[in-house]
């Protein structure tokens, strides 16, 4: 049997929390609570834009938006690609937001690298050990998503994967696990965000969009994530859903993530913390 | 097929919340958020005495306790019985507490409507059709419990049993579905209360004991449950878990349920409501 | 936490395979094979016949047929009572043929169990104990499904709870559990047979009818079943699914039912064993 | 929302069986069922010699042993590369036997394609599109485990990933899906072997091994995959299992896969094919 055993991102390694730095004033993991928003995948620089506009005017400080998208099926829209990442990095200067992105092949990670802040593993690759050792030779921050049966052990150990590689700035994010639940397109397991404050000094973000699979969902998940303790929200925001090329029935119009917003603050004051 | 369709219980036929009477100042399913609180089992006058004071202290007003405990093992404590309920009506009167109990046969219903305010129907038991048959025959209100791996419709349906027979008075309960996870003992869904205020009109409480299996995850968890809607919360305070010949491994100390409760009168005031 | 050792049930307290006699001609657990077919729920004196004279012609020993039927809607067929047990008796005894069918309340036990040669716990029963115990005191053989989210140790201690009130007679069923499968009714869950014959020496069927949810899947997971060691099948066997008034979707035709059958008797001889 | 539907490995649009020629004489998907069969790890050529010649011996004619390993923690043994790969193919020319070996990462596709006669694609891997991608531009035939948490049609959809790359040879391999089953490491769904047969025209085969945990479930799932259709067995054997740097603990003395395979020649029989 293998031993499966976490050290380094372990709290009994480190008691404080660990607090990543994206930008100078955007921490990750302290007192302030930080919302990545916007598109499901970077489809043109209006969406993108309007969609930032609206993100940054309230409250967001982070830009997200898919440029490699891995799909179920080979002939879904398979993002832009490097066209994506260039919209991406412009449209969050104009914004003056930090961005996010996900990287899906070991030998693209220098190029995502040039173009965003933070760079996403999504759930199915939460155990690509190929990409996860080439993370950890970078010094972005990386956002490691819970693989969809992954247990907490397992996403803790991919996480050590990029940390023992050199990388320590490792960001968690739970985003719904596959169970027999029908009516939800995955189960967010809200319980794994105290469970990981306890046996990690790494931060922890939630994802309500994928797991909700509809918007009506995405608010209250929010706002019980922030009240159990979440450093943040990763989440959908689009002008026209209806237009959106991946994923658009699940993504928040502005005024829904306005809000939104503005009750989210309500219960991040409630828990001490800011947005 | 069988036609799965609910009528009674659903949104579509009634608009408006039902907010359930226990009392004439108990109401569940309206503005006050009600707190059913207490020992898993009714073991004794004192634990149980010392436990409502507590409870009710901190703002409780709804006293948990079981006196007919639905064991995995036939070798486990099964609970008083008829001796319990006495103690847990004694007790209610004593501390002015509304209290609420366990039934597992359809032959104990009267019995132990007798002695408690609320009935409550286990996991195991959401889909035993004698027992929601008998006890829609009854006029108390019902705690209806999610069963383990109970797709919300089933859920939902279980609850038309009751209504259909003739009691409206049903309060559905999630308390953790049956997954992969290891690390949890069950994992609490709390997408399910959103999606019930969606679907039903029916007021929803959370258990966040049962599924944390520790007294750690209790508190956050109850938060989030607050904060995504919840009506309420079902959770188990006993003043000496080391000696609780049931669950105390996940009981709540008298002064960490106390600490608890002003949290979520926070989260409470943060949502629009009170505790 | 309870301690959760069965000791009745297990293969320590007992080394040699339990097998149980339902008439002199028809042991379960032995080297024969026991065949158990016919329709979901008892419909009529016709239906009935039809699948008994066939199941019989194709060497199924066992008549199936429900005249309590537990539906996840109250809107749903119920199944015809004690008319149902009537027709299930005459029918048994005119085609030579023993007799199965469900129980759901504990007080209809002593009724069902004066017409019908073994007596069956449904999936959703497996932990109503009060329905346990009562099964423990009566002499006649139970067949114990396993719930659909049942661990192996919960479905061992459920028959732990018969053996110990009296009864001996236990057939353990593997019916399928619930996962996160939606191409599948229920995860038929095979690897349990050559488990349960490690822990437990009492005997196990698989009802492979209500995991595949249609028949053509229904002849390669019996002959599964067979070839690890499973000791017998329960299946559903209908003249005419497309008016059966429960489950008809995954019935076999009386002439698949009888190709199946030759192709299963090769697998038994395969594995040492007879049909 | 994306369109989910596979064609080119759909049944529809081939009704014949593909039958993937490995080597002249060894076929997959045809009368013949292959047994792959060796060590998890290539840890050395004495152990893998040892493993071959014995499997050799009994009727397998694939040799499977593992150089770059997949594991949860990045302290436990990796494989041991190139220098694997060239062990497993000086021994699998030594007993005449082809091989199969993993590939994680897109970057050594050529390499492993270079000493290896199939690729296996990890449960883990399913869906890494990078690589599969890579692997749909190479001829060698591609051996794709079930993701354990994969439904059936992703899992299909996957494997057009790699066809419409230009790559038709895909075997898929039911290894066990992730569920709430703690006794056993992974729950089997065999019932995967004929929902895949009615779905598509592509060989599938079973890995009872990492599914079992331990060798005492091997044989009787084995049986039961041939029973039910499968076109080859996946298995782990190891001269001194109790010296295994990888997954000894469920790995089969040759003594005893010699046993297994003798009775699984039996079941292929009574199913009209050979071993």
């Amino acid at each position: 049997m293998e031993d499966k055993v976490y050290t380094l991102v372990s709290r009994e390694t480190k008691k404080e929390d660990t607090i990543i730095t994206v930008r100078k004033d955007i921490k990750i993991g302290g007192k302030q609570i930080q919302i990545m928003a916007g598109p499901c995948a970077i489809e043109n620089y209006e969406f993108t834009s309007q969609a930032a506009k609206a993100c940054k005017k309230s409250g967001a400080r982070i830009l997200r938006g898919g440029a490699f998208k891995p799909r179920t099926a080979p002939y879904s829209f398979q993002g832009l690609g490097e066209e994506g990442l260039k919209i991406l990095k412009q449209v969050g200067k104009e914004e003056d937001m930090a961005t996010i992105t996900e990287v899906l092949d070991p030998k693209d990670i220098e190029l995502v690298a040039s173009y965003a802040d933070i760079l996403q593993v999504g759930a199915r690759n939460m155990q690509n050990f190929a990409l996860l050792e080439g993370l950890g030779k970078i010094d972005k921050p990386i956002l490691l998503k819970r693989g969809i049966s992954a247990q907490i052990q397992e996403w803790l150990l991919a996480a050590e994967y990029i940390v023992l590689n050199g990388n320590p700035n490792v960001i968690l994010c739970e985003r719904g696990i596959r169970t027999f639940e029908h009516d939800i397109r995955s189960t967010l397991s809200l319980t794994s965000v105290p469970i990981i404050k306890e046996l990690s000094h790494l931060p922890i973000v939630v994802d309500p969009s994928h797991s909700s699979g509809r918007p009506s969902l995405v608010p209250p998940m929010s706002k019980a994530a922030i009240a159990c303790g979440a450093d943040g929200i990763l989440v959908e925001v689009h002008p026209k859903p209806e237009e959106a090329l991946c994923d658009g029935q699940q993504a928040l119009l502005p005024k829904d993530f306005d809000k939104m917003m503005q009750e989210m603050k309500l219960i991040a004051k409630a828990v001490g913390r800011e947005i």
